[in-house]
């Protein structure tokens, strides 16, 4: 099938008016779109917004009755626009990721498909709230929903200068704007009050709100630039994973395959064709900066691979763009912990230990060297400046065992083991930097062939720019809100269970990672393998609800 | 069918939201509202304008998620804009015919279809030119456009505020306009150039505007008030002639109809059922008071009624509201014409004559009391102060004969005879006021069963009456719009023909009207009864081109 860009360009030619031919010049040029619609578009109402009628019109005329008409591909009608006497070189429209933290977008010329332009920018909100939550309370003050909404336009509106300066293009020539981003992203963007996204039972205001004009919401574009929201499902599951989900197609997947995608939350969703299953858990922090005490972004500095030679008994890092270490990011922290753990310097619970059965002299002076008391607890240092203690691995390995035990939670509900599963698409600065091998030795992801994991980059960029060259998925992306199904984590026993199963490196069954190395017999007691807590520990301390 | 109005009203009641149920607010709105649709409405994609979302959501929250929702039933979509808590007792909508200048309109409650009120006004554009062409040239001077603008909006403000007063309603609880004005009027409302209209090839900007906001042109109703224009034909067959044609059902009836619309100029259409045909001449000046040195509108003090008793040689009149006599009106100058033709007292030519074969002695005296020298010519009184000069007559007869050859022209046409229509509408003042006895007796309508004519009244009202109640109506204006055939009579030389033919009382060939009397053997010569004009008069000359 034909794709169509949220914005078309139509190539017109219509006879000058004559005494035989008296239609009305907004007419005639209605006609002449009808006319040059392809086949697919054929049929849909036409329809010229008030103010446009004028210009249109005296465009039309004074171009001699041809030239090339730009209308919106909205649902179920062509609104009608603009006209240029000419072919225009490019019809620029911008699709954006709008994340808590950052932006992303990238400029593409609707008419090639063509990406003309990418950028990443702050979010301006941050000013108001670093976190997610702190902006909603943030929100709720007098002005306070304004000021989030004029933060966000104005990180837009200077992200756009500086994909347009890229382009060579002007902000008045974009015409399209396809926005993705969390339920509290899009509520604060729309100046929509985000109250009762945070309270039980968690109703947004809106999750699929219809395409409107950019002007109203104060966007530099073409003044009749439409801007496109990509719905959300709920709270907690916002327009950013919908594009996602397009962006890795799970929703025309014919085997099942799986999203995973971890910001400050993990959000996981397994799609089957028919069916989709998703859900989302506080899995994230510890590999995003947001726990570690040196924990960081990526960013340049941060330490972002680490390995220990077990011959030599030397550490190896690299840090982003080699500047020198600042701090370390959670693919860092995977890889030092999956390292730690392989050179038996961390035990199966993730402690550290000073020493331990069948140690070299040489592991032993290593560990003495790097193994460092802070405080009231050992550290570990990488480099200079750069340590990671015990409180930080222990956030780390809390965050592991969540992701593992979305996971799993997730296949068991619809009845599938992981190897059933195809593909697992790895989204993000995570699926970008993360060495699958690790993840798998920590147990954070399953142990499958290294080929079935896929860095899938920014999926939510990666959706936007497929709903603004494909009209089509603006129907896709609400049949997807129709049809998936969210797991709500935080009333589930299971995942509770799957949880404290899965805070042992790799886990506490090793059977379950047969490629990893299985040391639970050497040195560690029988009692403390088999140890499960005594009691189910309560859900809310080992499990913050971090909510987006 | 069932008849849905332009605006409609939805009974909502969902269920409240819940962890199992966390639809969005606005998102359950839409479903509910999905759900509470009449079948024949059942899939129009749903749309909330961008404004509307937050408001929309609050008072659905306020109101526990039931109520009423009320929606433009656009063409192809409904547009949610308004929620209210409780039964709305009445939804008021306006419809307008907006003449040059009068206003007439009336206020409808959508739901029971009421008429609530009914109300004219005078257009305050007259203050800017009395004729349309004044004013086509006084829209091209800077702020001409703007003034003529603002000055039909400011008539149907002050309208509105009449019927809200008369209904005790408010204007903010208008939500739907429906306009129906010739060509030009569309244009000034619309704020657009009318430029092109009085120029060869006439091309108006636009026929079929798409409705918009009332908001954008400043008529006062609910903000979010949808207007809607009836749609013109071209420059000289507008909205108020297409809403007549709906009106009268001259779309949709079985055996071949007319409808006959004496304005400042007659416009007619005959309808068949699968065609429609229709064209325009100048044959009202004279009707309307445009001519006759005495002539005027109807209104009080009009003498609109006049008959002579041929036995007691007395004369009566009444005039309009039983007022003191001050002029005659079109109705008034029809019946006297005819009058005086049965009297003998003008010929067949329309010329007063004060001698003639068998001419009694209280004819004589009535003849001589009542036909004054005034100036160079004579003049019938018929009250004190009221007279009708030769001039006066000759305008009538060459109005009645320009009507006369319309009909026939148009109906030779589409090759019907009189005899095949089955009903005459005649629409306005005219239909309301004159006789039709006396018409056909002149030779300007057909010798016809006199049942066969019926006065349609404001057709133009009525037919925006109608599209504001049956949202069908739309389609269907625009179906006639696309299948009615403007026959052009300014280059038709059989027209001219015609004109000639029917310049004499009842008509060169009293054959056509065996119900008139023939006086044509009775002292008139057979050379002058056989007379045509010499050469076929210069087009302009005999009939000036009024283009509305």
């Amino acid at each position: 099938m034909t794709a169509f860009p949220l914005t078309i360009t139509l190539p017109l030619a219509a006879a000058p008016p004559s005494l035989a031919d008296n239609t009305a010049d907004l007419d005639r040029l209605k006609a002449a779109c009808a006319a040059a619609l392809p086949p697919e578009l054929a049929g849909l109402p036409l329809r010229v917004p008030f103010a446009r009628m004028a210009p249109l019109a005296a465009q039309f005329r004074a171009a001699g009755f041809k030239g090339w008409a730009i209308a919106h591909n909205l649902p179920g009608l062509l609104e009608l626009f603009d006209f240029l006497p000419e072919e225009p070189k490019l019809l620029p429209g911008i699709a954006l990721d709008l994340g808590s933290t950052h932006l992303e977008a990238s400029l593409i010329d609707l008419r090639s498909g063509r990406t003309l332009a990418r950028r990443t920018a702050l979010n301006q909100q941050v000013e108001y709230g670093a976190d997610i939550l702190t902006r909603i309370h943030f929100a709720a003050k007098e002005e306070g929903l304004r000021q989030l909404q004029q933060a966000a336009v104005d990180s837009i509106n200077s992200l756009i200068m500086q994909l347009c300066q890229e382009a060579a293009v002007l902000p008045e020539d974009i015409r399209a704007a396809v926005i993705a981003g969390n339920t509290t992203m899009a509520h604060l963007l729309l100046g929509l009050s985000p109250y009762h996204l945070c309270r039980e039972p968690y109703i947004p205001l809106v999750n699929a709100p219809d395409p409107f004009p950019a002007a109203e919401i104060g966007l530099r574009l073409h003044p009749q630039a439409m801007t496109w929201l990509l719905p959300s499902r709920g709270s907690y599951f916002g327009g950013d994973l919908i594009a996602g989900i397009l962006a890795v197609g799970l929703d025309q997947t014919e085997q099942p395959a799986m999203l995973i995608d971890v910001g400050t939350n993990a959000e996981v969703v397994i799609g089957g064709g028919d069916w989709l299953i998703a859900c989302a858990g506080a899995a994230g922090p510890a590999l995003e900066g947001g726990v570690a005490r040196m924990g960081m972004r990526a960013a340049p500095g941060a330490i972002e691979q680490v390995s220990i030679d077990r011959e030599s008994w030397r550490l190896t890092w690299r840090s982003i763009a080699d500047a020198p270490p600042v701090g370390i990011c959670g693919s860092g922290l995977i890889d030092l912990a999956a390292e730690l753990y392989l050179a038996r310097i961390i035990d199966l619970r993730g402690k550290f230990q000073v020493e331990f059965a069948e140690q070299s002299e040489a592991q032993r002076s290593f560990v003495c060297e790097r193994l460092r008391q802070r405080g009231d607890e050992l550290a570990f240092m990488i480099a200079e400046g750069v340590s990671v203690s015990q409180t930080d691995l222990d956030a780390m390995i809390r965050s592991k065992a969540a992701m593992y035990a979305i996971l799993e939670t997730l296949t068991a509900q619809v009845g599938l083991s992981f190897e059933e599963l195809e593909r697992i698409h790895v989204a993000g600065a995570f699926g970008e930097h993360i060495s699958p091998r690790q993840a798998v030795t920590l147990g954070m992801l399953p142990d499958l062939p290294l080929e079935r994991f896929q860095p899938a980059g920014n999926t939510s960029l990666a959706g936007a720019e497929l709903l603004l060259r494909d009209s089509g998925c603006w129907a896709r992306a609400q049949e997807v809100c129709r049809k998936i199904t969210y797991l709500e984590l935080n009333v589930n026993q299971d995942f509770m269970i799957r949880f404290s199963g899965s805070r042992f490196i790799p886990h506490t069954d090793p059977g379950l990672f047969p490629s990893v190395p299985d040391f639970s017999a050497l040195g560690i007691s029988e009692e403390r393998r088999a140890s499960r807590p005594a009691s189910r520990p309560a859900f809310a301390s080992i499990y913050p609800r971090a909510l987006f």
